[in-house]
């Protein structure tokens, strides 16, 4: 028995062959069955007349449930009555491989949480199949910029012996006769990657951030993106490296998804042009305070409200939906972010934002070791626990930049969801960690 | 400035480029200082007639420290006395990018462990860079394979809410109010993926072992490859998946990397023929049992000394580096792997080994409720903390099997290196968190 895919029935009409996959319909009427089986390439009609006593299909679909695993083999019959391609399925033989209790625990009225709860009933929607065809697609199209443009892929420890940069987001390991602590971005390892002379270095795996956030953006457990180039002029190299990858992976999600995201989301897939708007965090200020965001001009770095009102300006001003916010005050960044010459209150560094949410930060590092030391001690921080990470700028390391992109937030603004829950695997927050 | 790569400078002969790197070595004599210089492409001599009082370049030479970050811009000439390629670059201008301190914490005389203290140094070695290229088009190829065949790939989560399989070998963290254990493989969860209809899964990510192991295969974290196949007819399906992964990645190795990986660690990239020789456990022991391994016929697994042996006959009888060893007793084995009809005391399942060391475990995976409780019952367990695990199975689940393979085994073998600590980008023991 060899499978055919229900995607690919058309260039099977008035053959037999063989379907696998889900009941998702069963309509039984008094002479016909009428019952849609789903794959996860589509779904096709099975009509079956009923034959009476001794009608084996018939007492098949009499017992089978919804969301059951079957075999059906049968031959393919063009029937312009049929909505799904007009073709449909009259059944020979039916195999239920593997039966689903009859009550399911979600339907389509079961709220998020609930549907969390049995994600893997919840992911069977097409929809949700979707969501991660078009993840494969983007990763898929991220390494095919990162193989062109000679980066090596790396594997960076989640495990550490100390905590990175602050103690309190940071989920503690018991490991053997010490603690370990779980990485919450691999920024040091991969700038220890440059140090060890790797040109450019790219990774995607996953990041850990021990804070009780609740939002639609936050994540305990999520995937992150992350680049690092060495040898650059600055920090605008890796913004244009960002707009490649951004930029591809658009267009390979329109060219493969486009139609199918708009029809199961609405949402419309727009393939940037480059390069994206850019403004300082300064400019940024400026112009939303003249909207009337933060009247009393305290604020120095962006909350949402500011992101959302400074996109739609961007989108208003350039038709853009991206916009790289620029120069963040030393303040509000870490201590290893480069600072210009021209004015060591603001760092090189850069968010961008896509639709009104942050997706990156990025910067170039301080690759100079004096000068780090020295921004880390006007931090207030004890350089004794930095010894790993400044050891790296000891040996000659040269100029270097990334980013770090969150890989939920992307598919989320990209299928215009209205959380990172809809778009993860098995999200995972303060209060999940099931299934 | 633009910069020129060492291994592109044969097509830039009397021009005049910027290359960026590393002092290689110096070797400055009385009226000649010659220098190389290496980035990630190669090794480049630069060759300098010393010019007396006023020569900055001269001075430069002087100052500069081994391992320091250059930028070395001049005249590309030939010189057929130079050994690397015949060419050698003139110097018009040396700027120091990043200075090494003088002395080197690691040379060529260092132990491995010290070696991995200073890892970014290290892997400096060109022959160290070439193990990670060598990993990228692993991985590329593994790609290939599975973006040819229609796979998801997936990030599934790395903190659980309950320990799988045994508790004994799991890292515990603390997780707000509650513990969390990091994943030991994505088993369940990829398991849980071909529940929710994905058709075929495939991830490369972090896999934590709590194992006081100190052996040359083992780590407490390395990266794990997994896939999962749904709706096959048998473990043949994976087995015959692994062989065209496999046979793909050592294609693109020989063909991009395979002069350079003898050179650099004298080993022979070899592109396996499919099938690979399968044996069933038993006719394994039989035939180890023939050579003198275990007299008493009390082992019913392999040991490594098995594994080594093994491979060795096969090797000798079929001139293949690779055996699947098929059937493993049920005694042996996970709850979940399928047995067959004719003998419930094995397993479909299988271990690959290669050149004497175990890379792969897969089987058929149990899909059928009543049959995987039987099985956990039978193993002494305890069904109530398996119940995210068992209930995806009670809502039509098709048949599958899948693999885990560990990426470190592999490249540790394709490379002849000793351990996988030398493929391994910052290796994770009981008694080592850092680098």
């Amino acid at each position: 028995m060899t499978r055919t895919l229900v995607a690919d029935l058309p260039s099977h009409l008035d053959e037999t062959v063989t379907v696998y996959g889900w009941i998702n319909t069963l309509r039984l009427q008094r002479r016909m069955q009428f019952v849609l089986v789903r794959d996860h390439t589509g779904l096709i009609q099975v009509t079956h007349a009923r034959g009476g006593e001794g009608d084996e299909i018939e007492a098949a679909f009499e017992r089978v449930t919804a969301e059951s695993a079957v075999k059906i083999t049968g031959k393919v019959v063009g029937n312009p009555q049929v909505k799904l391609g007009g073709l449909e399925i009259v059944p020979e033989r039916v195999e239920v491989v593997s039966p689903a209790e009859p009550k399911l625990p979600i339907d389509e009225h079961t709220g998020l949480d609930q549907r969390l709860d049995w994600r893997f009933l919840d992911i069977r929607r097409p929809s949700q199949h979707l969501v991660f065809a078009v993840q494969t697609t983007v990763e898929q199209a991220m390494r095919e910029v990162t193989a062109e443009e000679g980066f090596t892929e790396l594997h960076t420890p989640k495990l550490m012996g100390t905590a990175s940069e602050s103690g309190a987001e940071v989920f503690k390991v018991d490991y053997f006769e010490r603690t370990a602590y779980l990485a919450q971005s691999p920024q040091f390892y991969k700038q220890m990657a440059i140090a060890a002379g790797i040109d450019k270095v790219f990774e995607i795996g996953p990041v850990f951030r021990a804070e009780p956030s609740f939002t639609s953006r936050h994540a305990t457990e999520f995937t992150g993106v992350d680049a690092e180039l060495a040898w650059i002029d600055g920090v605008e190299d890796v913004m244009a490296f960002e707009e490649r990858l951004l930029q591809r992976v658009l267009r390979r999600v329109s060219e493969r998804h486009g139609d199918a995201v708009t029809e199961h989301f609405g949402a419309r897939v727009v393939v940037p042009e480059t390069p994206f708007p850019r403004l300082t965090m300064a400019d940024a200020l400026t112009k939303l305070r003249a909207t009337g965001w933060d009247p009393e001009g305290a604020k120095d770095d962006l909350d949402p409200e500011g992101e959302r009102r400074l996109c739609a300006l961007v989108a208003e001003e350039t038709g853009h939906e991206f916009v790289f916010v620029t120069r963040f005050p030393a303040s509000v960044r870490p201590f290893y972010h480069l600072r210009p010459e021209d004015d060591p209150t603001v760092t090189e560094s850069f968010d961008l934002l896509w639709k009104g949410v942050e997706i990156t930060t990025g910067a170039q590092r301080e690759h100079r070791h004096e000068r780090l030391i020295a921004q880390a001690r006007e931090k207030g921080m004890e350089t004794e626990p930095l010894a790993g990470y400044l050891n790296c700028f000891r040996f000659g390391t040269p100029p270097h930049g990334g980013l770090g992109l969150g890989l939920g937030r992307l598919l989320m603004l990209l299928l215009g969801l209205p959380t990172i829950r809809e778009v993860t695997f098995l999200f995972r927050g303060p209060h999940r960690l099931e299934p």
